[in-house]
């Protein structure tokens, strides 16, 4: 029971167990804290211990059902009420802490719990005014349960175009709100299908003086809590089954003409008067403007975390399957475990470094928010914080989608390992691609964020040369570029496979990546401005592709431009600088003093792989820029990645069980701690509902024969 | 009306339907044939006019209710009766033309039709002989229902490790099946759940003196048809809910001491004697075993063509999507369609290339396969016949993973290009991809299953450096491997982006990638085999890595080796060398004097578009060996792909219209044919169950609240 951390059972995962370099109990606690494994354990063992949370593995629940038990459980935090507001106040991870287990368990229950606290709640909190305390204090006590609406039937990315109306009547001091079709019904909300009754919407402000304000956002009732009926010219409805995530009750809303108090206005960035005048703090622009881009990026870094979590239940279900499933062998007799197989350790085991590298980048990234939202708290209008924002927005641009691509795939590969057991519903891995997929798309499309960061980038490199400042920011993701030109002239200088095997290699081929796609980006907008094409400007505001945005009005703040082979160099442009950012902090990391001794080597090991099977896609680009010649570069890689391979499988096991968590909350018979695949997959089989009764439908089989072909028509 | 075939409504879509270059009424007559087309109308008009098959988008049902919808629709195709034995005959595309309709619809209704009539009828009649006839008869009569019972809970791709039993005994002249314990249990099997009557269980044949015989077939009676209840020593069961293919009944047996008729074997290959001696008729083995590989391919074909049909209906509905969804435009009030924008090119226009490409190349190898078939019912057993086995054998064990995995990729796109629309289960792109997952695991998981492609490339090289034979193969999908060395001596000479454009040079680059990788994966294995790491042969045989095989002995007939670099090398060669045939079939047809000059543009820009993306998978290894060297050879690649991309993107739309099926077929109002996406998918969420109704347990959010804390511990 060393740190109160249980030992597993005694079973077929020993022998991995067993070849493990490093304990494992010592792993968690360095990676978790004291304090935040205690309340993990907690939340988890609560959980357990109540029946309100009991469920079946693959068990078959309508939409209805599923919307229903999860309120329930939702309901039942309450209760707990696991977090006060000084218990997050005192350590922020807390928070973090509590949505990883809540979405172990249930990604719905934890969206559901945390739309209504954080999304609505910290919205109005955040974003409203001492007249707005209530409606804080009324979700709290789930008096109201609340949502936030922003999205519309036929907008997303382009939060521009939003048509829901607010015009002020100050007859009545009153705002109506009105959704001038059903194409601009709020759509895709969290919570607003069955159980919100009051939501944060965003509309176009209008005063009587028939000026438009654009976009500012609203406190609606949508309905009755004490009915849970809808208000009158409120129609409020449930959007139907989505792929995953079916215990939340995302819905629409169309506003007919509803009237709202005038204190209703969120009014920390504008207002209206009593008597129908716009009032807004006049600020420097600029730097309200990085402060706004920081504070959007919010989402994105609860996203990275998200995905991350979604990764490690799915490996924690391969590897352990992998562990225990043995075909072929040696001999006619002797089968061996599949993980001793070099393919499948090769499918596997880098996302197990992915997980170690991102794991560590999500920590690393709330903590740098962490520090932006106390400045922003403390009102810190100093140029750092304004930049500290900036960088933040860049550097979530790009996680967002790193992170749920990587869980994306990493998930469908856990899928795949499992073979026919991982396509059974029951072991999970379904559920966790359907619940993870989202992550790909709200708060920006993946593919549409990236285009901020390079942005970011190109902006970085522009000042440079204009102005000849000193790139250098917050955070030092960006510093190295100072060193442009010297970088750009490096070369692959590893001499062997085995030199490859350190993460200062990938490190450095990354650093020359982002300067060579850096360069290249910039001299394809270049040509492209000279060519004239279409006026770059103009352009700018037209290059924003599809799909939903859910709540993000960030996505089109800034925008990059289209040129031919945009695609190749931008987007890749994005997607090296963050894999290097995760990379360089996960390698510091294995470096830094504070890591026990007795990690480092495996730690070390994880970030070498981490770095060589990202490099990977990109060996493309270091021979096209002749950081790499020769045969010999891309061949070492590649047997330096499977040499990783091959001396992690050993440390596999005790690697996911350190990220896993208990069986009841991983839910998956063949992922169990016991690793009793068979056993736990047959039991559970056998307890399946009416799994031996023939179906209920048996004598359609039985009677009514078909006459073969008495339907059959000539063509 | 021309062939037939109605005119679209007029709307949104009207703008790139005008657009496209080509008739989409000649494009559909030129692939599909007036014959095939006839039958593909009259099947969806069937289905659309029958209230069996009336369905709703996005409904939930439970598992329990989808299989029992699927089983009255599977009745009521033997009313219908599409295609007798004779008119498959005159014509085997039918069968796949039917089975493309149904799986439209339903993969699970054509799953379900298949596994009875083929999988079981057919093994019967082609593995059995005239004294099994009976039972072929009644599962046509859906007297019986059949499956198909291999695989089992333990073992999957390792076939010669199955546990189930089949002694004879002389004595009642009966075969006693046996499980020896749950892990032998028999399991995936599609039908068994809740429909099955009889199965054809493989069992490890024991002879009365003691000697095993290996795996051989029998059919057993699993339940009553009078009663559908289980058979005396039957423990027959439901597996429960999967990821996909939920009206599909996947179920398990367990046996115990379950005895049959002697006659029950399938004894073409092998039989015992009333006395209990084991009979087989003695042939040429080498030649048997080309045949039997050849015979084990057509799952292969089939999933190949069936992931090809999934691709449809997902670009169906992700290209008309982004044809009328617009988002941002040059000026303020004017959105353009996201279609417009590279980035979604980019993303959605080379899958479409790759549907055309594969669309064909599944015909094509279907007609080999026809080939093949007709040697073996004619008894042919020349050489050639055998080669044309194991080529076939080579060609589908590679291109089942290349289409099952395009198809996968592909279709989590088309969700992602949707953005959260696409997550929405009505729009059934998550379906679509649902039920195409399997087809990565089944009939041998993917990656396993490369590994005969790239043995099969070896043994030709070695037969010719061993022998000095010209390398030459009934289908010539090898042939070119006889010009290795001069091959290998070739280099990329296109000298502009507009050279790149054609794909002469995709498929001189992939003629290079298949002969370097050749040539490397053979070094590694005789440096391998040189080191003497571990016993060539030896080793060999436990090279296997994991996943579920539902029906396929094949998989552990020929094994690769595992060397340091086998994934890099063997792996990749197998992926480039079905790529090159997939391209090369689509380019000679692009040539072909027979395809319409009117059509021939757009399939050229197609097929050039497939092979310059495919490639651009494979850029590093193309630097790697030196076929391209220098700045510009990528730079060109990336630029003619995007340059391809918009010159398709007004062809897109007329593109998915040639392969659509009807509205009520696809299913998915964001896919509709008229293009109203938005008046589709509102009146689709307006009519779902209870969309505006509270929820049932609405007072359990406006009673009984929860004091907030009232259960928390301390910690």
């Amino acid at each position: 029971m060393k740190h109160g951390l249980p030992d597993f059972p005694c079973g077929p995962l020993d022998i991995y167990r067993k070849k493990a370099s490093f304990n494992w109990k010592d792993m968690v606690i360095f990676l978790e804290g004291e304090d935040e494994l205690a309340l993990k354990q907690h939340v988890f063992r609560t959980l357990e211990n109540d029946p309100v949370f009991a469920r079946q593995p693959g068990e078959d629940l309508t939409t209805e059902k599923m919307r229903e038990v999860t309120f329930r459980r939702c309901k039942q935090l309450f209760r707990y009420n696991f977090l006060t507001h000084d218990d997050v106040m005192a350590n922020p991870w807390r928070m973090v802490v509590l949505n990883d287990c809540l979405g172990m368990y249930d990604v719905s229950l934890s969206a559901k719990y945390f739309l209504n606290k954080g999304m609505f709640g910290g919205t109005v909190a955040n974003t409203g005014s001492q007249r707005n305390r209530q409606f804080v204090q009324d979700v709290e006590d789930m008096m109201t349960f609340g949502c936030f609406a922003l999205t519309e039937l036929s907008h997303g990315s382009n939060t521009r175009a939003m048509r829901t109306t607010a015009k002020y009547d100050p007859s009545t001091q009153e705002f109506v709100i009105n959704s001038p079709d059903f194409e601009a019904a709020k759509f895709w909300v969290g919570n607003l299908g069955k159980t919100a009754t009051h939501a944060v919407v965003f509309a176009r402000l209008y005063t009587p003086d028939g000026a438009c304000h654009g976009l500012h956002s609203f406190i609606v009732q949508v309905r009755d809590p004490k009915t849970l009926l809808a208000m009158p010219g409120v129609m409020v409805g449930d959007m139907g089954k989505k792929l995953g995530q079916n215990g939340l009750d995302n819905g629409f809303a169309v506003f007919n003409n509803v009237r709202i108090p005038r204190e209703n206005m969120l009014n920390k960035t504008g207002d209206v008067s009593p008597e129908g005048l716009y009032i807004t703090p006049f600020k420097d622009p600029n730097k309200r403007f990085g402060a706004s881009l920081g504070a959007l990026s919010s989402g994105r870094v609860s996203i990275t975390r998200m995905a991350v979590v979604n990764l490690k239940l799915a490996l924690t279900v391969a590897i352990r399957f992998s562990a225990t499933r043995r075909q072929f062998g040696p001999k006619e007799d002797e089968e061996i475990p599949v993980l001793e197989y070099q393919l499948q350790q090769w499918r596997l085991i880098p996302y197990l470094s992915a997980l170690y590298a991102l794991d560590h980048f999500s920590k690393s990234i709330f903590v740098n928010f962490v520090e932006f939202q106390l400045g922003m708290m403390t009102k810190d209008s100093s140029e750092r914080q304004a930049e500290l924002g900036r960088e933040i927005h860049a550097i979530s641009c790009a996680s967002k989608p790193l992170g749920s691509w990587t869980a994306q795939k990493g998930i469908q590969e856990c899928r795949e390992a499992c073979g026919g057991h991982g396509y059974l519903a029951m072991n999970r891995l379904g559920i966790i691609r359907d619940d993870n997929d989202p992550n790909c798309t709200y708060e920006g499309d993946n593919n549409v964020l990236l285009q901020q960061t390079s942005n970011y980038l190109l902006s970085q490199l522009h000042a440079k040369q204009r102005d000849g400042v000193r790139i250098a920011s917050p955070l030092e993701s960006v510093n190295f570029l100072d060193d442009f030109d010297s970088i750009l002239k490096t070369r692959f200088t590893a001499a062997s496979v085995e030199q490859c095997m350190d993460s200062k290699v990938p490190l450095a081929a990354y650093k020359w990546l982002v300067c060579f796609l850096l360069r290249e980006s910039q001299r394809r907008l270049a040509q492209e401005k000279a060519s004239g094409k279409a006026d770059f400007e103009a352009r700018n505001n037209s290059q924003k592709p599809a799909a939903a945005n859910h709540h993000d009005p960030s996505v089109n703040i800034i925008l990059c431009n289209n040129s031919d082979g945009e695609v190749f160099y931008c987007r890749s442009l994005s997607v090296v600088y963050i894999e290097h950012t995760v990379l360089q902090r996960f390698h510091d990391k294995t470096r830094d003093g504070d890591t026990p001794p007795g990690l480092r080597p495996v730690l070390r090991q994880l970030c070498a792989l981490y770095g060589l099977w990202s490099l990977n896609n990109h060996m493309a680009t270091l021979y096209q820029g002749g950081y790499f010649s020769g045969w010999e570069p891309a061949d070492w890689i590649q047997r330096a990645i499977l040499t990783l391979c091959a001396q992690l499988k050993d440390e596999a096991v005790a690697l996911v069980d350190v990220v896993a968590p208990p069986d009841f909350i991983l839910n998956s018979p063949i992922g169990k701690a016991d690793g009793e695949l068979y056993k736990n997959l047959w039991s559970t089989v056998m307890q399946g509902h009416k799994v031996l009764e023939r179906p209920s439908w048996w004598a359609e089989f039985t009677s009514n024969k078909p006459v073969v072909g008495s339907l059959r028509a000539n063509l």
